[in-house]
């Protein structure tokens, strides 16, 4: 049995719109799961930060700092603070090298002229495993500790995704893409039905095996509408339903562009709606992850919080693609579950934090465009998203996304750096060849604090800039998986 | 005389839509001025990056590989190019500290609520030494070798800004702001028409004595119209005039927010529009540089046209304050100079790789909301904004932005690591735990580079992915002032 206490400043998302800020807080972890959590008021005073940590321990009540062996104990330090792991509701591994690779493209082209040639070339499985370490190493050091992915179309390939998040800690849902249509090029689809529906649960079935613990999960992933022949979605549809006890997810794409969307009523005259293209297959359930939704209407929105699907809200992407800007307080206020999605490599960047920043900035344009003031996402409202939204929407309420006695630690550990006095000034402010003197940041990245911000300001600042370096450890069930 | 070589990469924009890459290309700088370019072709073997530099040079023709002191040789490593420096033309070093600070807020109770408290601090000379010198330095370490600076309004505390560009090295331009009207509260603002002029002098003539180089001038900077009275708008133009063989500049804010744009016209009812307001008062010239100008009817881009102001464009503040988005396009087809601003704290970031990122970002939503395809910015496009466009606007053309002879060596080396082949792979791509074999990488950017991308892709990566850590290097004038 394995113990660790984090004593410091803790902040994790109550509800939609606050934070709780912690300044000093006591979190114990136990096997993985929070089984405890105290906060300090009057107990607590300041020069208690000198303490020894199980002298301070044993002061705050804890009489098991002696136990063999004896617990973990992490002090967090000024400027630093404990948050959830970020959730990734939506990102493709395998197109992770294009990053920043789009030309002037919108999303149908982009998939043939980009996408296609280099998810295909990894049947090489040397460059599969170099591909998805990184995106997977990446993902950790931003923060992420659950992401769900896309992988390729070959079972292989996705089986080596599977195999990089578990040598890696990442708690994950593994998907392989399913798309038998002629929409995609010969070279570079599923020869059948049968054999989409097939390579699919053979891929769930990999994951099971491989990861007994359940922290990494097949998913099952139709690419979108037009990727797939009726058949194809139909067998999907089953074998969704037949996964139910198992709490089997899905993922796939919706209303991401408007010629998409264009394409999907002529692929599909029979239905009504691109939502419904989905539900006739049964494919859409609460356990059913729906990337963008930006052009649904009134009835597909109804239909979607009907199914109680989740929505993937990936504004970096969006953005990159000209994909247009989704009216997030709409879905917000209907009661459907949200969180955010990188999108790679739709989306340029492996940080949720820069998709929950974009979603502040895309939602204000959707103000300003007209839908009014109220369609402001806030700072509280994008981490919420990031955290919890996310887990709601990929099955993991109440484990993950929050600090709550019996949720599981998966944690990040954020700090930042403050920005020196100039010691060589006068009072005068008069410069005294202050550059030579500026000692190097300890961790470098973009956010600095003055030391008279609030906690409030500081997460703003976090949001805004933050980056990579500032995630200083991420824990996974308890487990520390990266360490800078 | 000091002379320096550089051996490698280079690339800069030879157009609005064309960058010039030149893979094996030799740049002599003496005094801080380029000398000549080779662009090597046959002559240069992939083998000669291995002979010994000064070896290299006699080989491509130089003789002067032995004088005394003997030439810096400076030869650029794989995966590393020369980039002409960045230029912001647009940043208010005073607000740093609030990055990424805005609520919900939009541009009037921004300033009030956010803004002007911060600026009107700074007459404390040790913490504007430390504001001012925390951004300056991160705007060098993010590659931006020319910035034109709005202070405060406190004179004393703009001159401190010019003394920490003088001492850190970068070229600039450093304005205190006028603002004699009661749209600021008592406690910040200039106490008369005629101070707010005589001060604005004093900052100018402080600059021209503190730096005779002439790399850290004095700019002419009404805040913008509400914020001054008509008599202070009238003698900041006499003062423009004055100054017009010095080449001094102005710059201000126009059309930035709807609510702005309707308080101009009620506040200046005798002016046609809000670009008339500073016509009449003499402060639209061929040395204006005009912030944001989202909301110019075509009457007045035709009078910003006809008086050849410069725009800063800085979709990341335009983003972040929901102040709307420019049709960047109309703009540069009328051939209006325009460069990119950070707009630091309205923007959250102070590299000007984010705003030509974000320009890119904003002319697809532009191209999307109904202006058609032809609006959108390609990254050749936003790379020229950053650097020629920007040397356009501030009237360094021909001098900085560009890799021609006689131009000043403002430059940037710019690289990032290239992922490693998970070496403990066998054939089959089988893992064999490669995270802990992975090699820790040298930059430790955001970028990765695959091996297999063109340099065409490489930019494309830096310019979606760039961060400060792939600027490994930074010149002004010829002088390293910043390298890593």
């Amino acid at each position: 049995m394995s113990k660790a206490y984090y004593i410091g400043t803790f902040i994790h998302s109550l509800t939609l719109t606050s934070l709780e800020i912690v300044e000093h807080g006591t979190i114990c972890v136990s096997n993985g799961i929070i089984q405890s959590i105290q906060r300090m008021g009057k107990e607590y005073s300041e020069s208690d930060s000198t303490l020894p940590p199980t002298t301070l321990l044993e002061k705050l009540g804890h009489d098991d700092t002696t136990t063999n062996p004896p617990p973990t104990i992490r002090v967090i330090p000024k400027n630093y603070f404990l948050f959830p792991g970020l959730i990734d509701t939506h990102i493709h591994a395998s197109q992770y090298p294009n990053l920043g690779i789009f030309g002037k493209t919108t999303l149908l082209e982009w998939l043939n002229k980009y996408t296609f040639p280099l998810e295909a070339s990894l049947t090489d499985a040397v460059k599969a495993k170099r591909v998805y370490t990184q995106c997977v190493q990446r993902s950790l050091q931003n923060g992420t500790t659950t992401a769900a992915y896309y992988a390729t179309q070959s079972a292989r390939s996705t089986n080596i995704l599977a195999d990089v998040l578990i040598s890696l800690g990442q708690r994950g849902f593994v998907g392989r893409c399913a798309m038998d249509s002629d929409l995609q090029p010969g070279w570079y689809r599923d020869g059948s039905p049968e054999s989409a529906v097939a390579d699919t649960a053979a891929c769930v079935a990999y994951c099971k095996e491989a990861d007994e613990s359940g922290r990494v999960r097949g998913i099952i992933t139709p690419r979108f509408a037009p990727s797939c022949s009726r058949e194809a979605m139909s067998g999907l549809g089953r074998l969704l339903a037949e996964g139910e006890e198992d709490g089997l997810l899905c993922q796939t794409h919706i209303s991401e562009n408007k010629g998409e969307v264009a394409l999907v009523r002529k692929l599909f005259p029979e239905c009504s709606s691109y939502a419904q293209v989905y539900d006739v297959h049964n494919l859409l359930t609460p356990r059913t992850v729906l990337a963008h939704a930006i052009y649904l209407t009134e009835k597909e929105i109804e239909l979607v919080k009907l199914r109680q699907c989740g929505v993937s809200h990936c504004p970096t992407s969006n953005m990159a693609l000209g994909s247009g800007s989704l009216w997030l307080r709409r879905l917000l206020d209907e009661g459907v579950k949200v969180g955010l999605g990188t999108d790679v490599s739709g989306g340029y960047d492996v940080n949720v934090l820069e998709a929950a920043r974009m979603a502040c900035l895309v939602s204000r344009g959707v103000a300003e465009g007209g839908k009014g003031e109220g369609s402001k996402i806030s700072v509280e409202e994008a981490l919420w998203l990031a955290t919890r939204g996310g887990a709601q929407v990929l099955g993991l309420e109440g484990k993950v996304g929050a600090f709550e006695v019996g949720m599981v630690w998966d944690a990040i550990l954020v700090g930042a750096d403050e920005v020196p006095v100039a010691l060589d000034c006068d009072a005068a402010g008069m410069f005294n060849g202050v550059s030579e003197k500026v000692k190097k940041p300890k961790i470098g990245g973009k956010v600095d604090f003055f030391g008279w911000e609030s906690w409030e300001e500081k997460v703003a600042k976090w949001l805004y800039s933050g980056d990579d370096r500032n995630v200083r450890a991420v824990w996974v069930g308890g487990e520390l998986v990266c360490q800078k």
